[in-house]
């Protein structure tokens, strides 16, 4: 059973425990743009990713957003079940970024089965953990990187997930990663023109220099 | 038991598991002032604040640091066992606010029990998402609010925890609190008390007008 490659605690739950997880899953896809989870409002359940790409973000009153973190192949995204602990008293936004094909499994079997087994509920604060481990990290990057480094590690991130150097990404969309406003996005990117590390066109940023930018980054 | 009190899901730990827990708690004092956890050095384990205060913060390479989070008589710290989860990969700093008696859970008893008890597992699931809560309202406030309300909420919080208005702080102990520089501090502090919300002594920050800075702070 293929949900078992998810849990690395799966020998561990009783032949009952697999079945009716197994029982519960079901097979999803959604085109890149859908929005999976919308903060407080819904608690769609946990979603196990087949393929392509998740974003996770917060968004603030005014429509600002920061991506927290993304959810790739094999990853397990738990804030789309957040009702399930009452402790959580943030608001995450799932959106696909890519279209993706996953497992959805209904929140109130997983959260039934956690009170039950001590392993699922172990591996369940693995995760959190994991997820808390890269906020954490953003949150470093935000209180003690200047916006320039942010930026430079910010567009070879995403090189390196699109696998070009060539990303067509508008500056407001930037903005919206990082949590900044776009003529500030814009203003960054036309200095990282002039020091001749990418090359600006319409609708796209070219990296010509991924060394200097790198070593900008401190990364 | 006190350490029932600490744990609302005690009545599901069995006879001996209640036993090992008591057991292996010790009571332990320390002075204001007194770091207790130190980053990713140490694992000291679980601390059940009995009274006192404790303030978790995160340090830059550069010695800036902000704070996290606090806590308070019958809080558990679950960042001081870090060592617990291994997907935890922040380091954050426990230090006494104030002279603090608290109990202390070695780790390796703690993780264990978590291993067979559903019921504590789930528990510290809660603890954990309630922490990474206060984390995610921290960085809102850090993204979304400018300085100035930031610094408002701040003064306004310190005096509701010392219940007093006179707040006896450095400019850069409040900058340590919110990852800020000191210049940065006291120029804000200036400008609040040109607007006769606080009047600055050496070594002294007297809230004047806290209606005027609650309503800085959109609290």
């Amino acid at each position: 059973m293929e949900l078992a490659q998810y849990f690395p605690v799966w020998d561990q739950l009783t032949p009952e425990q697999q079945k009716t997880l197994s029982g519960a899953a079901s097979r999803q896809s959604v085109k890149k743009g859908t929005i999976l989870h919308n903060g407080g409002a819904d608690c769609t359940g946990l979603l196990l990713v087949r393929s392509g790409q998740l974003r996770a973000y917060i968004l603030s009153e005014e429509g600002r957003e920061i991506t927290l973190y993304r959810l790739f192949e094999m990853d397990i995204c738990l804030f789309s079940a957040s009702c399930m602990m009452h402790s959580i008293q943030f608001d995450i936004t799932i959106e696909a970024e890519r279209d993706t094909d996953f497992w959805l499994i209904p929140t109130d079997v997983y959260k039934q089965m956690m009170t039950t087994s001590a392993p699922l509920a172990n591996y369940t604060n693995e995760i959190m953990a994991s997820r808390f481990s890269e906020v954490m990290w953003l949150m470093e990057q935000i209180m003690w990187k200047s916006f320039d480094q942010r930026l430079a590690a910010f567009l070879l991130e995403e090189a390196g997930l699109e696998g070009s150097n060539q990303l067509k990404m508008t500056h407001e969309i930037i903005g919206n990663h990082l949590g900044s406003a776009r003529e500030v996005v814009t203003r960054m990117l036309r200095y990282f023109q002039n020091e001749g590390m990418v090359k600006l066109s319409r609708g796209t940023v070219e990296i010509l220099n991924p060394e200097k930018l790198s070593h900008l980054a401190q990364i």
